[in-house]
């Protein structure tokens, strides 16, 4: 399994994703799943994995090597090519049918999952940052303000944290801690996502460096961040009041009543 | 869609359900998943389902009518006639595999889901209580000391709290708040999952009465349960400091490093 955020907020774009692979619980290994498909002047691109890793690889060589261009005079079709992140985007979805179209017939035949998708994020020719969802037959969706995340992979166990702490306006600092508690609360209840994290940060500014950080499963400020996090839980936990009605008595079954 | 939590402690078993059914996003309703399989003295089993209504109405019709003896002299088998909960779990897993021959054949052709899953839970004839999760294919498990609880339906969003608080010697009063915060993060987080929810409280001492109690969606205490747990989740973020990382400065991408 696998577990990736992507936040578009309004001063950048926030990747995080996880390096877990395991093909069988027992078969569990490290693989990085925050792919750099560009990396020009003024053009970074990068997409995160979720999914089949055999399909994910085919798509992202496909990629590297560029799609065949309709015009045989024209040289291989390729991400850093693309004049938007949209004409981007449009391409990796046909790299990700053109790869389903070969693998899938025979992944089924022998009853492995072959589904894969991909969070799509960067900036062309120091143009906007924009991020895409891209499913598994190609297709895609653009992140907007009023919901400014999309998560790939083991979503769910994540969600809630997201859904109640972030908004467009949300600080980078915030969302990136935000990102890391949803990982937190996720890799505690499923062990096929885990350390390390990769994080990758651009802000609006294209002048300004992309932050890289890979988070190791030694990292002082995640431990740090997983630990208070649980005592502060715990703390919460104790504040609120226990439920009136179980203090009831009586002689039977309580009929059915609202407390309210 | 559905969730559903069993919980089995050293002091009690606790059962939370919630009651939103839907046939397509755009056809939702209310619907009682917490079922009372057999109600006589000293014995008091229920059932909390997740899946198709129709399987799972067949399973409960079933049971209510009683399965076919081996024995044409003896009556009905029900869950009320059973020895012991192990047996009474028997017999409601060979209701959802009775029910499953009936009906998975036509709804798989006409491509509608077909699985259902139940927590059964109860005493009977006094005995100790236990707690059962059946699977779609009618074969069960029982909940253990190491794993206090199960759940059933949209598990993930609330399943973190859980694994963070629960253990087998939790009061019943910490359970029951620590179930409802379960169900208000898969609330928020997932719209076919929704109020009321049917709470049921079963003590160790069977003289004790089953604490029985619907909360509908303007119950005081589940609402300030829900604001101050918002409220102390918003203060423990804002307790947390932020990545040290993102204050780097540099004139390029920054390297692939440990904040650690």
């Amino acid at each position: 399994m696998t577990y990736c955020v992507g936040i578009m907020l309004r001063q950048g774009l926030i990747m995080v994703a996880d390096t877990r692979t395991n093909a069988g619980i027992d078969n569990i290994s490290t693989y990085r799943k925050l792919h750099v498909l560009a990396d020009a002047k003024d053009s970074f691109i990068v997409a995160a994995s979720a999914g089949n890793l055999s399909v994910t690889q085919l798509v992202l060589g496909m990629l590297a090597e560029g799609l065949p261009s309709r015009d045989p005079d024209d040289g291989p079709r390729k991400v850093e090519h693309m004049p938007s992140m949209f004409q981007a985007a449009q391409l990796v979805g046909e790299a990700v049918m053109a790869a389903g179209a070969q693998l899938k017939p025979a992944l089924h035949a022998a009853g492995v999952a072959s589904g894969i998708s991909l969070l799509l994020g960067g900036r062309i020719g120091g143009g906007p940052l924009k991020l895409f969802l891209i499913y598994d037959a190609g297709n895609f969706i653009e992140c907007q303000p009023d919901s400014p995340f999309f998560q790939i992979g083991a979503c769910q166990y994540g969600k809630p944290i997201l859904d109640r702490a972030m908004n467009y306006d949300s600080t980078i600092d915030e969302a990136v801690k935000v990102a890391l508690l949803s990982f937190d609360s996720t890799i505690r209840s499923d062990k096929s996502v885990g350390l390390p994290f990769d994080v990758m940060v651009f802000r609006n500014d294209p002048q300004l460096p992309i932050i890289k950080r890979r988070i190791e499963p030694d990292d002082a400020y995640m431990r740090n961040l997983s630990n208070r996090w649980s005592m502060l839980l715990n703390e919460s936990r104790a504040a609120i009041p226990d439920p009136p009605f179980l203090s009831e008595d009586g002689d039977g079954v309580v009929e059915l009543k609202s407390a309210g």
